[in-house]
Formats: structure tokens, C-alpha cells, sequence
């Protein structure tokens, strides 16, 4: 593993697990409804991945609908993912995310392929005004961001992201700057993942490489993020989810046959494994 | 259950029963094509739902090209479903709804999220002048719905509906009112499914609480109803839709360890049921 | 089957084979991007399967990010399909293509209802002044196509084609138009896929019928043919993609129960087929 060994698994009564497994606990009893404006590909696959948490699921592509979703009430964190753009999420995207922030509700960022592409840099642009309280990515995401943003950590060598090809130790200054930047939490994927409100940095080993032979893995993470952040603080939501993600993927691993059963097996384990299993991850802090 | 139990279950021999078996055979024997306009979110599991009925799928966001396949007898009855609305669906889906009724061929609605943002409400209140031969919802869609058409039964108490908050009971008022207004059949999904024509009400118990863990199964139902709609009466349609998802989700069930499970095997079970078994479900009325 | 009885398998050491199965080694050794502008009904299943044979998916809308991923090397071939079209769409799917072209990267289309639609027609012809390398279609797809090009073979009874309706051998005429025309490869997929470059016919016979019960196998051949499209000559890569294909749906129609379980296990078994079941099948030349 690329950590440094120094670094130590989080003692087993830390107050931060009982915290995460409140959060698995009130998302299976409450039900939150995160909603998310989301690309294309693995909408099907975000939805089902909240519903399988215990969470509820809307999507749509409307600022305006973003906004009658929070005032209502129904809504209780927004998640936008920057796949697929059509040239009217210009304007609706930058709307969902101003209503989010001037409500004061948590709102969840996956930058996807951040870095391709003049419309998603304008909108991406754009979100530095009301930045998000978590940002959901992989490692060359999170250093093209950072650059897009102006800030500390962009001189690493970036590409355009799809795929979780930079180390996440490459990545580090730019996920601390982010978190300063955003006032909340980065949550980068990659074979260990790393969780970082840019004080304190953990690091969360575990999950299966078949997560990377599916599509929608990492956008999914981001809109179970959303739904924790419904339940929990920003760190608490980002850990929780993440570690939910890790264990439901061991569970699946062991089962599946290849990428179709694997899947399948993933959405079961994500409504199977118990609070428990989940909070006591190992966490490297 | 929540239904009147002074009503019984329809007699075996009731002819209704024969016309839902023979709905379903025509379904398996013709591979009828009722082409939808539907929500990114499902529109997977709307078509996969339709073949694994028997039919053929055509999915489009273009009122030209529903005319097209209308024009050409391509395509029997088309599903429109107001999930995830785009800007240019304003003007399509009304052309869509339109070059169905004044070719009289039947067309299903799926008022998803009926009572949330403008864009939605604006297509739906056009819809009121080329009306729907079948409306597939939720309690709270029916209730919302019939206030935008300023029928009865709106005062029940609404809320923007994406998942069946609403005792189906509450909508019994708005269901008539909205069967009575278009001339056919509302189709109302919950614990216990409503299918009326607003003079005659048939409940359908059964089904699984796995179907409101998975995103879409209300989505393809609505899908399934318009192929039944190609070669059945509208209530017939309604009702052979109903049951056969009932029964489906039931066989489903017995298998399923959660969600992922779940959702393969009720696709296998769409197929595999039988007729006589969807035909001879318990229908109260 | 409906193919020649005199024609006959190429010989076991036929060095196609060896370019077949160097292929298929070569996607999974080298993950290689073949970027997709693809119809939202199964833009999941595409990249999924893409990511069954060994490859990456990136799927997006913009011709202006068709030539970013393009200019940086990242993708080696685009797959454009014309499922549900939106407006915009008009300028960027030509673009994509355009940028493709004047790159000289392959690119791989699939005419997805060809013959239905103003849009659709636009778009296709557009394509005539930057034609694809490999065409990957059914019967009625490439007559359609044949007759919006002008080309011979156009005069066979057409029709709006969502569907394998009419047989392969009525579309031969179109096909080797359609292959001289572009001077690539048309797939053209049946119950005995037929594969030319206009001057010498290939016929694979076997897959399964389940192959017609799920939505997407036909969306999701184009996309993994532009996977292959990355490492091999069009020809290679249409031969290649089909008969990974039909071994793959050989293995899972022997283990489905419905169209549910076939899907999950074709993706299981895009995964584990090895290069040389894929390229020791029959190939009748």
C-alpha cells in the first residue's frame, strides 16, 4: 500500500466510528432524499446505489427544480456529477449549486473529466463561487480542479480524468488546497482511498479492482455521499460513504464471476452489510 | 390491507380474466411496439421491461419521429413519462401526445413528479387538451395531477410525488375524477394497486416491497401498460400490466437477497411467468 | 442458416485467426479509450461492455470534446450511434466524426433507426463527407443508409429499422455498397452476423436469441468494435468484436433463466472468453 506506515488504524472505540455508524443507521431509518443532476451513463446506477443504501433518489436537470426540491424541504443535499454535459446544464448546473449553498444544504461534487472540454471548465469555473461541501474524485480530477480553481497542489502532472490513473499521493496538495478552498471535505478513490479535510488526512484501505471494471463506481460513491451528507457531517459523511463503498465491494468480490455478477452482488452487499462491519473499517489516520 | 373488505375477489370464470390472459398471449405472439418518451434515469429498464413482456421497444425525444412510427403503423401506442425534463421536451412531448390522439391510438402517461417545477407543469397542463387513454402513478401524482386539470379529488392533500408517500385510498377521489375527465383508466400503484375507470374499482394486492428499493419499477410499469395498450382495451391493459408485475415481483422475491438480485430476477420472471397465473391473480372489486 | 452451404470455414491456421486473436489480447493488455456519442437507452450497457472486453469508455455529447480526447491521444477510435437524438446533436455528432476523420482515427457507426426522422436524416447524410471506417448495423440499417447515400443496394424493401426484421441476405447489395462507399468494414448483425469489406464476405453463425430479448446488444457490438478499432485493422476489429460477442452469448444463454440473468452473465462472459474461443470459431468465407 502507498501510505505511510507510519500512519495508524484509528483505535476501535474512536468517537469518529460511532459517528459512522449513526450515519448508516439514520440513512436505513430516515430515508433522505439527496437530489442529483448527473451524467448520462450511470444514472440508473446512482439511483440504485442510493435507494440500496437506504436512501431515496431524484434526478433531474433543473436549477428550478433543484430549487423547489430544497425550499420544500423534500431534499436535503444535492449532487452534481459533470459527465455527459448538454449545453443548457451551463446555467442549470451553476443554479442548482448557488440554491444549495444559499439554503445552507450540503452539495456533493464529482468533477469528472475535469480538465476535457471548454463547457465543463465554465461550469466548473463557475462553482468557485459557491463551492460544494464535498467533492467526490480521483487523483488527476482533483489536480486538474485545483488548477481550474487557481490553487495549491495544480503543478502536479494533471490529465483529463476518467480514469484513476495518478497515484493519490500525487494528488495530496491539491485535495488539502481544495479542502481548505471549499471549507469542507475532498474524498479521492483510488486502491486506497484517501479522506481529507485538509487538516486530517485518512486513508481507507480495502474494496476490489473490479470497481474499476464497471462503469459508474465513482459517480455512484458520489451520489451515496450525497445521501449521507443528508445525516451527517461533511468529514462523517465523506468516511461513511467511502467505507459502505469498500466493504459492500469486498462482499461482492468474493462472490462475483466477472463484471455482470460482480455488480449485482455490489448492490446487494450495499443494502446487506451492517452498520457495524462498516464503522469498524480499518482507518488509517 | 387497505382496501373495502365487504369487496371480493372477481370469480374465476369472470370473463375479465379471459381477456387478461388473452392480452398477455397476444403480447408473446404479436411483439407489439409501443413506442416511449421516457426519463434518462429508467429508460433502460423501460425497454428491457417491455421485451422480457414480449413486446419491442423504441425509445425517441421527437414528436416527428413519434408520428413517424405512428404514421408508418409501426408503432401501436406510445408512453410518455415526465421524469428528467429537458428544455426542447416542451414542444415534443405534446406533439408526441397529440399525433397519438388524433390518430387515435391509445397513449399512457406517467405523471412522475407531477406538482414539481414549471417546465413540468406547463407540458402536463397540455396534455389536458390531447388526454392520455391511460394514467400510470403514484397516489400523490394522481392527486397533483388532477389539480393541474382543476378536476376533484385535488384538495386531498398533495405533495410533489416520486414515491408513493400517498395512501392510495387518500387518491381515490382524484383517481375517479381523472378516469372520468380523459374517458379511460388510471392506474394508481402502491402496496395495493388501484386500477379504476372511474366507474368500476379493482384492487390488486401483492407484489414486493423490493419494487420501491429499485429505481424504475413504477417508470416500466407504465411502459408495459402501453404495449399491453397495443392489443388490449385500456382496463384490460391496465390490469394485465398490474398483475403481471405483481406476480413478477412475487417470484422475484423468493430468490432476491436485495436489490441488485432482485432486479435480474424480476426481469427473468417478466418472462417466465405464465398467463394463467397473471390471468388468475386475485383482483377485488 | 441462410448463408451458402458452398461457402466454408476458413482453415484453422488461417492468419486472420492469428490477427484476431492478437486482438483481443491486445484490448486487454493496453485498456485502450474508444470514445462514444451514444443513445441514452443503453449508454450504460455500451460502456459496461466495453469494459468487459478489456477496454475504457468515455461517453460524451461534444464534438469539441470528440477532438480534446482525440488531440491528446487519449482515445484511439469514436463510436457515434443515432439513438434519441437531441437537437443539438445535429452539429455535434458531425463534428466528432469530422475530427476523427481529419485525424485519421477510425470511427465506427452504428445508424440506429435509420430511414425514421429529419433529424436522423440530416445527421446521417452529414456523415457521406466524412465516412466512418466501420458501419456496424442490422438488415433494414443498411439498406436505410444505402438509399440516404445514394449508394446501390438502397432498392431493397426498406423499413425504419429498430429491429433485425429483414434478413441479412436482402441487405447484401447495400452492405458491400455501404463497405466500397466508405472503404472500411460493415458489420451487419442477424442470425448469422455477415461481415465485408465489399469484396469478400464473412458469415459468423451461432450467439443467441436472447441477444433480441435484451435492449442494447446491438448499441453495445458498435461500441466494443470501436474498442477493437483501437488495436486492429476495421476489418480485424468488426470480426473480432462479433465473435467475442456471439461466444460470449453462447456461454450465457447456457446459464440464463431469462433475459435478466442473460444479460448479467453476457457481461461475465465478454469477461472471461478467452482469444482463443474467440478466434477458433466458425468463420465461413
Amino acid at each position: 500500500m502507498s501510505f505511510d506506515p507510519g500512519s495508524g488504524n484509528i483505535a476501535v472505540n474512536d468517537p469518529l466510528r460511532d459517528e459512522i455508524a449513526a450515519a448508516v443507521d439514520a440513512v436505513r431509518d430516515t430515508t433522505p432524499l439527496a437530489q442529483s443532476l448527473t451524467n448520462f451513463v450511470t444514472i440508473n446506477f446512482v439511483a440504485n446505489a442510493q435507494l440500496a443504501v437506504g436512501g431515496t433518489a431524484a434526478m433531474h436537470y433543473s436549477g428550478e427544480e433543484a430549487g423547489a426540491l430544497d425550499s420544500a424541504g423534500a431534499s436535503k443535499a444535492t449532487y452534481i456529477n459533470m459527465g455527459t454535459l448538454l449545453a443548457e446544464f451551463r446555467d442549470e448546473y451553476p443554479a442548482a449549486a448557488r440554491d444549495a449553498v444559499e439554503r445552507r444544504l450540503p452539495w456533493v461534487l464529482d468533477p469528472v473529466g475535469a480538465g476535457a472540454g471548454k463547457l465543463r471548465g465554465d461550469i466548473l469555473r463557475a462553482f468557485r463561487e459557491t463551492p460544494p461541501t464535498i467533492i467526490r474524485c480521483n487523483a488527476s480530477e482533483a489536480i486538474a480542479l485545483a488548477g481550474i480553481w487557481g490553487l495549491d497542489g495544480a503543478d502536479s502532472k494533471s490529465r483529463a480524468g476518467v480514469e484513476a490513473h495518478d497515484e493519490i499521493e500525487a494528488a495530496i496538495p491539491a485535495a488539502h488546497a481544495l479542502a481548505r478552498f471549499i471549507g469542507g471535505v475532498v474524498s479521492v478513490s483510488g486502491a486506497v482511498d484517501l479522506v481529507t479535510d485538509g487538516e486530517r488526512d485518512f486513508r481507507l484501505p480495502g474494496g476490489s479492482v473490479w470497481m474499476t471494471k464497471i462503469t459508474g463506481a465513482g459517480c455512484s460513491l458520489g451520489g451515496v455521499t450525497a445521501t449521507y451528507a443528508c445525516v451527517a457531517r461533511p468529514l462523517v459523511a465523506a468516511l461513511a460513504a467511502a467505507l459502505h463503498y469498500n466493504r459492500a465491494a469486498d462482499a461482492a468480490e468474493r462472490v462475483a464471476e466477472g463484471p455482470g455478477s460482480f455488480q449485482t452482488a455490489f448492490l446487494d452487499a450495499l443494502w446487506n452489510t451492517t452498520a457495524d462491519e462498516i464503522a469498524q473499517s480499518p482507518i488509517y489516520a
